[in-house]
């Protein structure tokens, strides 16, 4: 079952001819989730032959522009393509009054429902949860209020060992307390442990998206061991007075939170357009966290399946 | 001096990865218009190496997304950039209400001046004037108010032949007179009428953008002789109901309206997405006028200079 994330726009505010501003698509076992939506993410969606249909999420970091200037585009592409099913926006509360007048005028006819969540970008809060992923609001510290979003893979419930079946004669009612997570406690007092019990197809892996943000020291505390995370790095070293003053960060800063968090992965992006090339970037952010990689448009990042407790 | 225009977009509504909704550019004399502003169209104007402080005018068709979903991404760039000079938008009265509060929002900051000129898209009238060019409202038939822009070159007051100054003694208000169109009365009662007189640099060239709309039979009549015509093509023969009931038209029907209008050269475009090719548009355009061109993402179509009466 895949999870990753593919790249649709690196860049920060100023998109160039070849990197577009901010979007992200994460597919986590088919269902597609939407992250940000900078001008032009429709086509770098038809680019990368990314099915329109599959999304019915999307999550807004922050509302400056160059995150979500291509939500209109799409949404009415949507509709000419005869999507029927709701379309689900998470940001901001003030995105549903600025779109809603906007989507009445464009998109009058529109045979789908969106339908806004305004998410308190403040608080670490558990803002959607399906049958795939559960996903977090994480607060960052940029000139607006911003988020970024974690999203963690929901495997269902275990089974159960078959050997345990047999030798301990489990009931159907102990077989569903178990694979919820009870124990089990023997005639003779003794308890077998949950974890002997069970089988899990694999351990839930996770992804962060830390939209634009000043370095945050205690960030990669509470991010502690996921598998993949994009941190933005608008700047590099020479620019880190500037980077304080904007409200973003350096690459070698991304790189710290990626260090102390012992992430699998660590993503740079939402580089700042005087750069043509990303190889300073890189090279900085290496420095402290050698598993770094660059978000090129079109590159997908995929978490591997990691075995559970057997 | 350049009169030209390039294609920035040429699809219809819904964008595919190579052609994007519709954007050109018209350049006279290195003072650049922008005519409508489909998404992408900012990434457009950089592949295409077009300085973006030169745009001072934009003009927009109709308040349909495919033609305008690009100008807040552009206009806040434009701010990002440090812009100071005032931004012209021509548009139905509706743009102004609805992007004055995304204007306020999200380009809080803005360094320049947006002013927003609401024009009425069932008139000819001259809805700009500079001394570059000359801008009429060119009414059209779509399924919402909608207008083409027809732009005339202005060559500024002709030349005296040195001649004449000789042969008729000119006073400095005969001169003034005589490059303002009067024609000479001389003692004896003869006149010598004004063409006689004056040697002008070239004959005023012109570009018509005809944007969405369903064939109009009387076009052709009101754009008689002009240089260059942009007419929408959204579909081919075969689509010819479709058109109709859509507020369309074929690539036959655009020829239709270059041939009675005895245009220099047509260029068609707004293509279905349903076509990979445009072969097909082509064919049948030029079957009616062979001078016609596909509106080509990064096409410049150039007119060149016409002599005037000497």
């Amino acid at each position: 079952m895949v999870f990753s994330v593919t790249i649709l726009g690196s860049n920060s505010a100023l998109p160039t001819s070849e990197r577009y501003p901010t979007a992200q698509l994460l597919n986590v076992a088919e269902r597609f989730y939407l992250i940000d939506c900078g001008e032009g993410t429709q086509m770098q969606l038809r680019r990368n032959k990314i099915k329109f249909t599959k999304i019915n999420h999307i999550f807004i970091s922050h509302l400056h522009g160059d995150h979500l200037f291509g939500l209109m585009g799409l949404i009415s592409t949507l509709g000419l393509m005869g999507r029927q099913a709701d379309l689900h926006l998470f940001a901001h509360v003030d995105l549903e009054r600025l779109y809603r007048p906007h989507l009445d005028y464009f998109c009058a006819d529109l045979p789908f429902k969106v339908v806004f969540h305004a998410i308190d970008p403040h608080q670490w809060l558990i803002i959607h949860e399906d049958d795939k992923v559960m996903v977090t609001s994480v607060p960052l510290r940029h000139r607006i209020a911003t988020c970024g979003f974690l999203f963690t893979e929901k495997i269902g419930l275990p089974n159960i060992r078959k050997s345990c079946i047999e030798q301990y004669e489990l009931s159907i009612a102990e077989i569903v307390k178990i694979k919820n997570g009870a124990d089990l406690r023997l005639d003779d007092g003794t308890i077998v442990p949950n974890d002997d019990l069970i089988v899990r197809s694999h351990l839930p892996r996770s992804y962060a998206f830390c939209s634009d943000t000043k370095y945050i020291p205690s960030l990669g505390e509470k991010l502690k061991g996921i598998d993949l995370l994009y941190h933005e790095a608008t700047f590099t070293d020479a620019e880190k007075d500037l980077a304080k003053k904007t409200g973003h960060s350096t690459a070698r800063q991304a790189a710290m939170v990626a260090k102390q968090a012992e992430v699998g992965k660590l993503i740079i992006g939402h580089f700042s357009s005087r750069y043509k090339q990303t190889d300073v970037y890189l090279e900085q952010a290496r420095e402290v966290f050698p598993l770094t990689e660059i978000a090129g448009e079109g590159c997908v990042f995929e978490v591997a399946v990691k075995p559970g407790i057997f």
